[in-house]
């Protein structure tokens, strides 16, 4: 973390035991990883370790609270915004901005402050990992090893996994994730799709402007969208089925992009080939059919943690809370289009 | 598989059924996937199959043979080949030669054709997904959602990965798939530097004519290079420590470049980061030690296991052996330098 000279330029009114105010309503991983040195430069309120309900918790320490620290989990509603009156600023560590009522935000001048594109390259990393694990079955043949069953089973023959290379791979979200994963995968001779709201004229592959269309097209989906009212269960049976027996699904957006009951199905009856899934409709609940098939990989929504990428969240953080409180413009507003 | 006039050109003596004889010591994976379309091709002699041992089943059975396929784990020592006096081909479908003795093949003037680079991209492909499963921990994160702590333990905060982009990534033995390796870690943001037995002129990357060397300067290393005298535990504790508290190793070239119980040794008194391994010293035997180590991902030997590549394989083996009865020259022979 860079050094910070915190006090020169904040206005004294914020401060609490000489450091500014910042209500925290669950604890993020920045939080848990670098909170101690987040805690030498401001006064947290941890919502999340009193006994009273969060409701009643707001009502009696939130009278003064300009700024907000959000992890992403916790919806912040319109209710609670009323209950921190004085809020001008969340600053959210999440990727996504689906816990927070926007229009609330707008109408009462909240300032927003996200990780940016902070979480782009570590999630693109994580989604072409997920890829290549279902392809190429690596968490099924570590399994397979530390049973101790190479050694033993010397007549089996290990299934055989998919190439790369050469196939048809549509991003759902053409985003900085979405760029990202598309950089990397052409590196391995994947021929690259997307659909988003709008085509992108300063992008190279086919635009599908619609999503099952898309799937028609592919070997692979891989979402990289955020949720939002229309993304919600925008791929579901019908998409699933467009994808194909052979199809493969990586998730690195938001569990409630896909219809997670109908994916379920469909994976059981092996309508599609396989899945990788970072994100979750109902987190930390994974649909429990899930853990005993070979051919989908689970990973507990870590797209975007990694000790770098959560140093550098640590200075954004402080970064933006500093911005605010010095009435300077943030490092990385939300831009609404 | 190509459709074959195989009959047309092919010298009549070598015919057993109508069909050119080879021997097959012991079964490779194309014989296993693609064995029945084979066998219409070629009259196998089976030599695992006999409850003879190796020595006695070719001194009655090899008296004709001209053409052995090879799946690179049985020893075609010298002994062997005196036993098969009409040896004029051998086609390893294994990536790597250490298994023939070319000395004597050279001196019997036995033509060997190798699987060529058909296997350099689904290698590089395994060894990217390995690097990124210990990085990222996927694997690990598959097992702990999978006994579903990710539900249960809510105050537990999975452990945080790295990030790949910035990191500088030593590649042993940039032959085809060494190159292929760092055309994708490339996209990654990695830096590439290597090591092999020469500088490369073509090449970007620094050369490091020390692989003691190359390890100080990285923060991962990944083997590429066959078996050789050379290469025999070239990667010993020195090398490793080099690599460092903060080192990975990724091995996709042949357990016995790294001296695995040294290997072993720096991983349990965490003197290295981290190891993602295809191949080992003694397969299918796999060190203990290893199975409880939450840091490693361990693979059996299946760096060329995909569909679509086994299937180029076959027609590969069938075109060799065809322009070897037909005194053609081979698709892929060895070309020793």
């Amino acid at each position: 973390m860079e050094n910070h000279n915190h006090e020169a330029n904040i206005n004294q009114d914020y401060l609490c035991n000489g450091l500014p105010q910042v209500l925290v309503l669950e604890p993020p991983p920045v939080f848990k990883f670098h909170g101690e040195q987040l805690s030498k430069i401001f006064h947290f309120l941890k919502a999340w370790e009193s006994p009273l309900p969060l409701h009643q918790y707001l009502t009696i320490n939130s009278q003064s609270v300009k700024a907000v620290l959000s992890a992403g989990t916790t919806p912040i509603t319109p209710d609670i915004i009323r209950l921190i009156p004085s809020l001008g600023i969340i600053v959210t560590t999440s990727a996504g901005l689906n816990h927070i009522d926007l229009q609330e935000c707008r109408r009462r001048q909240i300032s927003i402050a996200t990780a940016g594109t902070l979480y782009s390259e570590d999630a693109a990393d994580l989604a072409v990992g997920l890829l290549i694990d279902v392809f190429r079955k690596i968490s099924t043949a570590d399994r397979y090893v530390r049973r101790g069953l190479w050694a033993s089973q010397r007549d089996y023959q290990f299934p055989l996994g998919s190439k790369l290379g050469g196939k048809q791979v549509g991003i759902v979200g053409l985003g900085s994730i979405g760029l990202n994963v598309a950089k990397r995968l052409e590196a391995f001779g994947c021929n690259i799709l997307y659909n988003s709201r709008k085509k992108k004229p300063s992008v190279p592959y086919p635009y599908y402007p619609d999503v099952c269309d898309l799937a028609t097209h592919c070997d692979v989906l891989i979402i990289c969208c955020g949720l939002t009212d229309e993304t919600h269960h925008m791929i579901n049976k019908k998409v699933l089925l467009e994808l194909g027996k052979e199809g493969v699904i990586i998730n690195v957006g938001r569990g409630a992009v896909i219809d997670e009951k109908e994916m379920v199905e469909c994976l059981l009856q092996e309508e599609i080939a396989g899945a990788g899934l970072d994100v979750f409709e109902n987190e930390p609940n994974v649909p429990k059919e899930l853990f005993s098939l070979e051919n989908v990989v689970l990973s507990p929504h870590r797209a975007v943690h990694s000790e770098e990428t959560l140093m550098a969240l640590c200075d954004l953080v402080v970064g933006n809370f500093e911005a605010f409180f010095s009435n300077k413009p943030l490092l990385t507003p939300l831009v609404e289009d």
